[in-house]
Formats: C-alpha cells, sequence, structure tokens
C-alpha cells in the first residue's frame, strides 16, 4: 500500500491506472477506522480493481464548539487495517494543499441539507460537498463508497454528484452495529460503558418505530413520537430530532402512502457526544 | 465532426480518448460562434489531441429580464464553423437533462464573484461556475479554452477549478477585436451601424486610461475616471462600471505599486445592450 500526500500525485496516479483500463473506488473518510469502514473497503474492493481510502479530517464540516480538534485519530492502527484489507493507496491530503490561502468555493446543496442535521448543523453540509467534490477530483474514482449512517450525507452527496455531473458511482452500505444494536461509530469511543449501553436506545427507538410500521401505523408525528418516547426512556439522552421522512426527497407528510420507502433517522445528545442513527423502511 | 447531445455519451467518449492517451481540450460556447470563438478553438486544437466545443445556452447564468430568450443563434453556421476548424466534438446537452427535476446544487465563489459584474448581475457566476463544473465533468478535458473578453468570468473560473482540484488546465487566450477596436462579441448583433460606431468608445476608453498608467498615473480613482470621462463623451452610452482592480485578487487599493498587474474593466449599456470590455496591463 502506498500513502500519498499531494493532490496532484494522487490524480496522475488515478489516471495512470484508468489510462491501462483499470477501475478505481474511492471510500472517503476521517480516519479512527473501525469494522464500518472495513467493510466499505471490502465493498470497493469487490468493485473495482484499484482502491483508494482516503484520510482527511476535514475542518470545514466542523462548526466552532464541535469536536474537530478531539477528533479521534490512530494512524498506525489505521495503517494496518487499510494494509490488511489490501487497500492500494491511502490518500492523506494536507490541510494547505487543500484549503491554501484564498481559498473562496464552496458547493451548495438546497432543500435536502437544509433539514435535520442542517438544521443543528447547518454549515456542515456545505463543507461535506466541498471536501467530497474535492476528493473526487483529487483521486478521480468511478465509483465511492459511503455508509448509511451517515444517511442525509448520502442523499446530499448523491445529489450534487447528479445534478454537476461527476462521473462517479455513489454507493451507499449498511450500517455495521455492534452485537446490541449500536451502530458504529468513530465516536463512540468518546462514550463510557455505561453510555454505550445507553446509547443502544438509538436502535431499539428505530426498532421500535418500524415495527410499528409494519403493523400498520403510517401517521407521522405518531411514528416519530414512538421514537421519541422511547429515547426519552433514558435520562442521560438528550433528543435533538427523531423524524420519518420520504428517504429519497425528505418530504414530511401528514401521512405515509402504502410502498412509500421512508427514512427513520435519530440524533441525540449523551453528555456532550452527539449520536447518529437511521433505519429505512418500505411501507407495506 | 460529430455531435453528442447526451451527457452519458460525451463522458463515455472523452473517457475512450484519454484511456488512448490522447488529451482532451474544450471550448464551452454559447454559440452564435465568431472569430473570437474560433481563435479559442484554433488555440485548443494546436494543445490538445481531441477538441470539443460545447454549445449550450445556460439559462442559470440569465437573470429575468436579461436576453436569455432573444439570445442569438444559427445552429447550421456554428456547424459550418466547428467542422471547418476540425473540430471533433460539438457537445450540445439538453437543458432538461443539464437541469433535471430536482436539481438542487450550485457552485458559490465569494469574494471575486461579487464585485464588478456581480454586483449588477448577482446571480450571474453561481450560474456559469455549476455550468463549467457541469461541463467539466460531462467533457472531462485536460485543458479548457476560454476567453479574455470576460475577464472576471476566466477569474471565477480558475478559482473554483483550483479550489475543487478540478484536473484541468485553465487557457485565457486573448481578446479578438475588429478592426476599430470593438471587441468580438455575440451580442454585437444586436448593435445598429451606428451603435457599432459608438461602442468602440469601450477600447477606445480603456487604451487612453493604459497610456495615462504607462505616463507614470498610479490613482485608482484617476484611472477610473479618464474611463469614465472618455464614455461619458458619447451621449447614447450608459456606463454601468469603469473600474481597475488588481487582475488576480481584484483588490482596489487608493494607489497601484510599481510592478503590479491591473486589469481596467468596463460595463457600459448602449441602448438595451449591455457590453464589456477589459484590458490587462503591468505598471511600469
Amino acid at each position: 500500500m502506498k500513502i500519498i500526500r499531494s493532490i496532484t500525485e494522487m490524480q496522475a496516479v488515478s489516471k495512470t491506472h484508468k489510462s491501462q483500463g483499470e477501475t478505481v473506488a474511492l471510500v472517503p473518510t476521517m480516519g479512527y477506522l473501525h469494522k464500518g469502514h472495513a467493510s466499505l473497503m471490502r465493498h470497493a474492493k469487490e468493485n473495482a480493481d484499484v482502491v483508494i481510502v482516503s484520510l482527511f479530517v476535514n475542518p470545514t464540516q466542523f462548526a466552532q464548539g464541535e469536536d474537530f480538534d478531539s477528533y479521534p485519530q490512530d494512524f498506525e492502527r489505521d495503517k494496518a487495517v487499510t494494509e490488511e484489507i489490501g487497500v492500494n493507496y491511502l490518500f492523506m491530503p494536507i490541510a494547505s494543499e487543500m484549503y491554501p490561502d484564498g481559498y473562496n468555493s464552496s458547493v451548495v446543496v438546497s432543500g435536502i441539507s437544509k433539514k435535520f442535521e442542517g438544521s443543528t448543523r447547518p454549515t456542515h453540509f456545505n463543507g461535506v460537498a466541498a471536501v467530497v467534490a474535492k476528493l473526487f477530483n483529487a483521486c478521480l474514482p468511478d465509483i465511492a463508497v459511503f455508509g448509511q449512517k451517515d444517511y442525509q450525507q448520502t442523499l446530499v452527496i448523491k445529489r450534487f454528484t447528479r445534478d454537476l455531473n461527476f462521473p462517479v458511482e455513489i454507493v451507499v452500505a449498511p450500517t455495521k452495529r455492534e452485537k446490541d444494536g449500536l451502530a458504529m461509530s468513530s465516536r463512540n469511543v468518546y462514550l463510557s460503558e455505561q453510555e454505550c449501553e445507553d446509547a443502544t436506545i438509538l436502535f431499539k427507538s428505530l426498532t421500535k418505530a418500524s415495527e410499528a410500521i409494519k403493523a400498520g401505523e403510517r401517521s407521522r408525528m405518531v411514528i416519530n413520537n414512538i421514537m421519541l418516547d422511547s429515547l426519552n426512556s433514558i435520562d442521560k439522552i438528550n433528543p435533538d430530532y427523531a423524524c420519518a421522512a420520504d428517504a429519497d426527497t425528505f418530504d414530511e407528510p401528514e401521512e405515509f402512502a402504502r410502498g412509500q420507502r421512508i427514512v427513520l433517522m435519530i440524533a441525540v445528545y449523551l453528555g456532550k457526544t452527539r449520536l447518529i442513527d437511521n433505519t429505512v423502511i418500505t411501507l407495506p
């Protein structure tokens, strides 16, 4: 596995592979890799000749007061994980090359980026869209693999990729979970043992709402309240939102329709840690 | 020469050429091609193996009340011009494929896009940046050639291309002029014979200011007023702005410095027609 730090070198390497008829997959990460990332990388490996994993903690998607400065890092472990899976390139761009003096551009997705996460973190998705566009142009992948855990992010990325005609196929791979249902996340390292146990309420709440939907519930407010009531059963959990919406458009009708694909999304604070989770379900 | 209308076909064609080791140049146009466009195409031909000319009157860079609906068109002549020069592909995307239902993304360049043209046409450069990003992703060029006549546009395009790491070299080719100095523009077709004569005052005003600068003038306000006074010598000319600024940053100091590269930019209304012109000069 080769480590590449320069954007122009990464472009040249990717162009060389493509000129030899090879396909290139990109897995963008912020490092501190866990089994969820590993499953994305394996998916990439199965679907392309060459796999690039990018590792960049992108400052522009964090707001003031968020955990940019304390975001967990473990380069040696990340290197071992990627090498073991057979990743070809670990792309670790330097912040000053990614955001040089005079950097002044952004990629903005209206509509779907304003709700839910975008409501609590209003600059977050602008930062995500720009850095992913930059990583696409630096790595020139044919496919890019993202985890479903950041559901809204995958929708924003799909939208600007299609809107701006990036020649990249976006693949969304399922969320990996601990045995007790907790969605794997680099931020889980912030949690105490007790908090890890409390955090299982996110998946339990999604499951409760899914079961109600399977049993015929269609009212958005009832579904949302099932999730909220369940979250509120744990004292330490402070819900930010618990919302059902159309899985493609984020429309929020009073009643969902038969056959509609909807997403249930939860965000909570647990102590100082912000956790999110989601599940997608098609109404019977 | 092949005419291509589909974005995915254009991407596939460009990828095929690049996989054969050929370089690809793009010349984005809105059609109604004149000798200025022809010089861009010849420049592209000299610097790449394959030349794509895009022809798309982009609705999102026109504001309400501007000339989108009446923008001049002559497909047969455009086809003849591009064929004669030896252009390989004429890419004419369809508006409904460029901006499908649910299109919701934009490329925004702050700072330099807000002044001058951006002040009179506040949504213009967002439209330009997004469509050029789309054309880059559709045509996948190694180089793209733009005319200096739209000076601010070239700066906005260079900025987002660098900021977002598009692997495209931006080439700016000099403005082509009629014998009397009038900058060639598709919009010149709107002008009557008398207006064509009146319009020569733009280049004359730029020349006057350039001469003053060569003779030692450095005060921005004096330079601007030389241009404005000259423009106002023609009754029918209604100046929008006449400004000197740093050619790279658009900074507007009170006095320019020795050796500084500056741009002189003019925009006027002549009847209902809006005309722009510019010249770049390095202070002695």
